[in-house]
């Protein structure tokens, strides 16, 4: 009997784990991927140091846009991270969700290219904020589903699902805001303003600390 | 004895970890490089926004070849996972199944950009539908070898058997069944057949799980 | 004390591990990035199915060096998988050694794309060959430095060794010898005679086994 | 009690490996991409052996330029390796440091291809020198953050962690010294300069060893 559980949590983790690792693999080449498209044109002739220094200056949009982009994935595969710290299973339904994820994550060296190219056009910038969003909007579904069907481990009270669901949320909540000012503000502020992500976070754990606990502590505090 | 049995078995589960992880990675990489052809054709000029907006639509073909793509190999890969929670043990035959294997899925990258470039020519959805339905087919195959050769866990029944074979080939059987209709309806409508493998794979599931058992429940029920 | 030992086998366990893993992901995204030389030329103006037929029929030499490269790593895979079943500790050197055998590896999708290209050019078959067979030697050298140096399991024979050593040489004496035959027979025969890298990989695993034990019997029979 | 304390050292464990996971991938596909900058040119019409033959000379320095590189991102993913053999613990700090240096791991195979292509231009050494001393930097800082937050294994001494941070800089070192001599010396000399790297980083290790002990013997000679 007790052999049969084993078999069955042993199959249990090895799904789990192929989830995580599955996942990892991808957040890790999006993540490198978005240097290809770093690269000085095609230099033609004798090229001499002045015009060398003059492309490479050329390629601040595209850096800006590399910068952005590692952050924003690096952000996704954080929160990633804290999510399956708190997970402990999975069923074909969270797998399937995850894959949805994973193909937004997938398709950020796009829009990326896109805002390194064209990132003084309101279309390339709308593009990136919706795809962006996207893969957003599915990690905060992942972790309410996660939440919802029991695959979280005991300790999780309702405030630390509410704390995981906010922190995946304030990405697309400050990208689409943003796309609500571009109009008025134009390509440059909107841009910039996507750089308040990373106190957003800070601040929303801030508060959640504040309030007395972590999610480790929450772990620990559990009956 | 038991010392010397212990080795064996670690012998043979980091053999058996490591051919889990080398294709998760492989399918990783091939379900990220889809991306890669997403790109916007190099805009010479002063690029107007309406300029940006017609190029991004002219995208929609290859946004959906990736779409597809991604599916299809988000597909395998979760019936690779569902398949590796019964197989335990591995061989040398099985280690080279699953290479060959691989050496299919990653090639998919390039019947995706085929699709995304040529969706409207004959030529192109077949060497789609040819290279993935060989994909599936060797899934299929190392399943079969794996269940027939004792590889799989002791309470995989034949039945666990016949649904994981029929899983697998719901992709080919669509795929290779709708070139018989493409002299007829023409290229459009047979994409859009493929979109029939969600459904049939989620009916397949169904008609397994309403004769009474799943693949954790079979393995539960086992002496 | 027995605690000591245990955070020191921790320790080993985990930079043999990570070994393991680094080198299980270079060559998947080797194997996986031969696919992107797969392509057809950019077509321009209307194209009817007949062009698009003739330019995937223009792919075939691509497809075999995809194909003869995909066996060639898949291969290097496979032996770089049964060495390490055999060796269970790892040291700095070892770990330098299968850095060097792993930058052979990931330069293999260059001599790819040229063989490709160009494959019916001799300076294409001698580059192809010569980077290949500079992996085989580094495979076969990383196993011999750990079996001289006492990381491999105590189950390990000499005559283990030696097969290992044989089996990781039989890709670089194949390409080799055929460089010399290359100057009287041409690129094709020549091309085609790396096919018998496949038979002869399968004839030195049989003279093994029929000396009356292979690796994991040899295992199971230490005392 | 000792139930919730399991819990959470679950916890941990998996949040440090999936941290070791993800760097691990990141820094093998980096060094893969490395190797996709290796092409020939196009060569139209009728090519001849002789012309391949020139094709695959002009190749030298971007051959040079990957040699480096990857000897560079291996040296950084050794150190990594080492350094991780001794931290226990991840916190978000840790990972986020971790991230940052990721970032510059990846961006890489940028100023790679820039020193293949215009090697003999100062302003591509610059930038190479610039973004691989970023990483050693960020290597040095992960390193020291997680020695003074209690982060690594108990018999980690003060003067591993010194070891640890001289290893670490070692590139860095090489690199922004040599970008003093650049004016006088030149580019050639500049970038053979950069070999000292390895002689270094062996005489950093045998004078560590030289006052009588390894990472390992301090694990083992600890209380």
């Amino acid at each position: 009997m007790s052999d049969q559980h084993a078999a069955v949590d042993e199959v249990t983790t090895i799904g789990h784990e192929r989830l995580i690792f599955f996942s990892d693999a991808v957040f890790a080449i999006a993540i490198t991927l978005l240097a290809l498209d770093i690269r000085i044109p095609e230099l033609v002739g004798r090229v001499s140091n002045g015009q060398l220094v003059d492309a490479l200056i050329g390629l601040a949009p595209k850096l800006f846009a590399y910068a952005l982009s590692f952050a924003v994935i690096g952000l996704f595969w954080l929160a990633h991270w804290r999510r399956y710290l708190l997970i402990e299973r999975a069923n074909e339904t969270l797998v399937l969700l995850n894959v949805v994820l994973l193909g937004f994550v997938a398709l950020i060296p796009f829009p990326t290219a896109l805002l390194g190219a064209h990132g003084d056009l309101p279309s390339a910038l709308i593009v990136y904020a919706l795809i962006v969003s996207a893969a957003g909007l599915m990690g905060s579904a992942t972790w309410i589903y996660a939440a919802r069907h029991s695959l979280v481990r005991s300790g999780v009270t309702p405030r630390i699902v509410e704390l995981g669901m906010f922190r995946a949320l304030s990405i697309p909540m400050v990208m689409l805001a943003s796309l609500a000012l571009l109009p008025f503000v134009g390509t440059t502020i909107t841009e910039m303003s996507w750089l308040l992500i990373l106190p957003l976070q800070v601040l929303i754990a801030r508060r959640f600390r504040a309030r007395g606990s972590d999610d480790r502590g929450a772990l620990q505090g559990r009956r």
